[in-house]
């Protein structure tokens, strides 16, 4: 459901400290608008139908992609075209924005600890 | 189509001045990211189809809707869901980012010297 409020990026981030769980902050077209904090190592694991644009808000995020990594800082946005293997890297925490499909699981063809079947809503 | 590079905000809004021309730096599932330099007031209007979202990276955004006035500062953002008129206004100048679909044109169903029909891409 589109909810008609004003979303401020740093409010919703005070609301939730855990890694590697997105918090759903808007909705709109069949896509999502996601925060998350990131630290440590993620999982390789790529998404079949669905691209994935990441934004740093803060810190920097590695991609490591089978044959490239990426490096992002603050202000910056990287998209994941879909199929393509990824292993999102925060060496330090780091806060990140994803615009992508409703239909995307965070592990993407893996299941496992990491995987977040039911996303809260901020 | 889906380009894997590194998009740096203030970098893609440093190459361009022009004012109410929205900018493509991204696309995925159908979707854009747009950057926008506003100044001034804009023109009523509406997506029939398409939700829209205006995220303020500088400056100031007012949006005024028929029955309220959204008032959003840098780091905030507000989906316009389809149908619903709006009219933005930067009293100062203001750099957005929006995140729609494709189909979207600027002045929705309005046709003026606003409309822009071919948006560059950076």
């Amino acid at each position: 459901m589109i909810t008609m409020d004003t979303i401020d990026i740093e409010d919703k981030l005070s609301q939730f400290d855990e890694y590697w769980s997105p918090k759903v902050v808007g909705e709109l077209n069949g896509q999502l608008v996601k925060l998350a904090k990131l630290k440590g190592e993620f999982v390789w694991h790529h998404h079949k139908e669905e691209d994935e644009l990441f934004m740093v808000i803060k810190g920097e995020l590695t991609i490591r992609l089978k044959d490239q990594t990426i490096q992002l800082k603050k202000g910056q946005f990287f998209i994941i075209p879909k199929g393509v293997e990824h292993l999102p890297i925060a060496k330090e925490e780091c806060h990140v924005m994803l615009f992508e499909p409703k239909s995307v699981l965070n592990t993407g063809n893996v299941i496992n600890e990491k995987t977040v079947n039911k996303l809260d809503k901020l």
